[in-house]
C-alpha cells in the first residue's frame, strides 16, 4: 500500500483557522477509474477563503467536511491517466487538496499549465487564482477607464499587487493601501502604484485625500472594516467597489457593526458588488494565458514565497492574516 | 407691483426640516427675458429628498441657501414665453420651487403635459418623478428578469407602489415592506403586490423568509436601516440592490452603524448601487409617456393627496417622514 501523507480538518474554528484545526494524516493513495487522472502534488496552495470554506456559515460554499482533506487548489504532475486529453508528465491545476496524491476527474482540471519558462508554481499565483482574480474582478465589475483613480486594500499581497500592475496596463492611476512602511516601499518601488499608503498611519483619511484629491473611481476592497470606511468617505460620483475579500474582519457571525453605507452609495451613485473567481472558471485558461505575457514581458511582477514541507500548511491560514507572508505563499511538496 | 407668495428657507435644518425651518414671504412677481418663460405654479411637490437638498453635508447637490426659495419641482401654466416651442396655456413641469410665480429658462423644462385626461398634477408623481425614478432606477440598476422576487420598501408610497406594479408587468414577483396594517392591505388590494409584509411585525426576518423562500433578487431600498438588515439577510445569489433612500434615517452625520454588509454582497456575488433620478433627466420625458400610457390602461395605480394652500408646505415634509401622507403629497396653490 502506498502512502499519500495528507492534511485533513480536525476541528471547525470559529474565527481564522489555527494549526489545531488540523491534523496530518498518513491517508492511501488512491486508485484511478475511467474518465480520471493521478496526480501527484507538487505545489499546494494558501488562500485567504480558506477561512471561509472551514466556516459553515455566510459563505458561499459547502463547509469542508471534518475529517475531510482540506479543500485547496494545487499544482502537481499527471502520473497516470484515463483521459486521452492528459498524459503522465502534463503539469495541472485543479482541485486536488492538501495531500501528496489525489485522483480526480480530468474534466475538474482548472488548467494544464503550459507556460514555456515559467514555473509550475506561479499557477497559483500571479498566472492563476490571484492573477485571475484581479484580472477578472476589473474586467467584470470594477470596469476601469483609461485616467481612472484605483485604490486596492492589502496592495502587496499577491491580489492587490496584481491590481495595481494590471489597473497601469489600463491607463489608471494605481494607489495601494498596505500595512507597514516595508510594505508600502514595495507597492512604489516593486510593484509601481502611483502611491501607497500604510493603513496604521495616523491619518488614514488625510493620506486617502492627499493621494486621491480628485476621489476614488474604484476601490478593490480586500479587507473590509476601518479601512474601507475611511475609503468609502472618499469616493467619486459613480464609483465602482468590489468586495474581493474581507481580510480585516476576524469573525462574521454576527457581522460586526460599521458606519452605514446607503447615504454614500446614494449620494455618489456607486455600487459595490462581490465578486469571486470560482464563478468564472470557464474564463481562467484565457485570462491566465493573458498574465502570463504580461509576466514574460516584465509587465506584472510578483512575489511568491515558496515553502517546503506540508506540516506548513496548517499555520499558513493564520499567517496569511497576521500579515506573516511575502508574497503568495506555496507550500512545495 | 404684482405678488409672488414666496416659501422661502429660514434655518438650515440638522435633520428632518419642519415648519421653524421655513418662512412665508410676500415677494414679487418676476419679469422674463430672452429665453425664458413665467410660470404661475399650480402643482408644488413635496419629496423626501428635501431633506437632503436642505442639509449642507453629504449630499449630492448644492444645499438650498439661507433665504432662498425652497427647490421643488412644480406643474405651472405658461403665462408668457420668450422662446418659441412654449406658448401660454402650455403646461409644464420644471424646477420652479415653492412660490406662486417663476421665471425659467426655457431650456430647463422638463416636460411639456400633454396627456390627454390626466390631471396635471400627475406630472409631480405617477407620470413624473415618482413614477420615472421607479421606472428607470429598475430599469438602469436593477435590471429585472422574469420570474425575479422583487422586494421594495415604503411599498404603499408613490415610488414603492410604482415599483410594485411596473416590476409585475415585467412577470417578476413583487413582495412589499410597508408600515402598518392598513398600508400592507393597501399594497395587495390597490396595488396587487403578490405579498406585503409590516416591517412593525414582531417577527419582520421571519415574514421576509416566508414572502420570498428562495431569497430575493431584487430589493428596491427606501428606507435603509433596520428594514434593510433584515432584507439583506436574506439576499439571493447575484441580487441587486437599488439605494434610492433613506427614509428611516433621521440624520447622517455622522453615520449611523449597522452590520456590515461586505460579506454578505461577497458570498451572495450581490451589488448595492445608489441611483438618483436627476442624473437621468434627458430620459424623463419618454419614460413619462410610458408610465402614462400604463396609468390610461389601468395597469398603473397611484395614490395622490391634494392640499390647498402654500401655507402647508412648511409641515409637508416632516409629514412624509412621519407617514402622514396618503400617497404622493401635492400642494395646490
Amino acid at each position: 500500500m502506498s502512502h499519500n501523507r495528507q492534511v485533513r480538518v480536525a476541528a471547525r474554528p470559529e474565527a481564522i483557522p489555527q494549526p489545531e484545526h488540523f491534523e496530518i494524516v498518513d491517508g492511501t493513495r488512491p486508485e484511478i477509474e475511467a474518465g480520471q487522472i493521478l496526480v501527484r502534488n507538487k505545489f499546494l496552495s494558501v488562500e485567504p477563503a480558506m477561512r471561509g470554506w472551514l466556516v459553515d456559515r455566510n459563505n458561499y460554499s459547502e463547509p469542508v467536511a471534518i475529517g475531510a482533506v482540506m479543500r485547496s487548489l494545487a499544482v502537481g504532475e499527471v502520473r497516470e491517466s484515463q483521459d486521452s486529453r492528459y498524459q503522465p508528465g502534463d503539469i495541472v491545476l485543479g482541485w486536488f487538496g492538501w495531500q501528496e496524491w489525489a485522483a480526480e476527474d480530468a474534466d475538474k482540471v482548472i488548467l494544464k499549465f503550459e507556460e514555456q519558462g515559467l514555473s509550475p508554481s506561479l499557477a497559483l499565483g500571479v498566472v492563476g487564482l490571484t492573477g485571475v482574480t484581479a484580472l477578472l474582478a476589473l474586467e467584470k465589475v470594477a470596469l476601469p477607464r483609461p485616467g481612472d483613480v484605483v485604490l486596492v486594500s492589502t496592495a502587496a499581497g499577491s491580489v492587490g499587487s496584481a491590481v495595481g500592475q494590471i489597473v497601469k496596463l489600463m491607463d489608471c492611476r494605481a494607489v495601494g493601501i498596505a500595512g507597514g512602511a516595508q510594505k508600502v516601499r514595495q507597492c512604489l518601488d516593486e510593484f509601481g502604484f502611483d502611491a501607497a499608503i500604510d493603513y496604521r498611519s495616523d491619518d488614514l483619511e488625510g493620506a486617502i485625500a492627499a493621494a486621491c484629491p480628485d476621489g476614488l473611481d474604484i476601490y478593490f476592497d480586500n479587507t473590509a472594516g476601518a479601512i474601507s470606511d475611511a475609503v468609502l468617505r472618499h469616493l467619486a460620483i459613480g464609483a465602482r467597489v468590489v468586495i474581493c475579500g474581507t481580510a480585516s474582519i476576524q469573525r462574521w457571525d454576527p457581522a460586526p457593526t460599521g458606519p452605514r453605507v446607503e447615504r454614500i452609495l446614494l449620494t455618489r451613485r456607486a455600487s459595490m458588488q462581490g465578486f469571486i473567481v470560482l464563478d468564472h472558471m470557464a474564463e481562467f485558461p484565457a485570462a491566465s494565458r493573458r498574465l502570463a505575457a504580461w509576466v514574460r514581458e516584465g509587465k506584472l511582477k510578483f512575489r511568491e514565497e515558496i515553502i517546503d514541507g506540508i506540516e506548513h500548511c496548517a499555520h499558513s491560514i493564520a499567517d496569511l492574516y497576521a500579515g506573516r507572508n511575502q508574497g503568495k505563499r506555496i507550500i512545495r511538496i
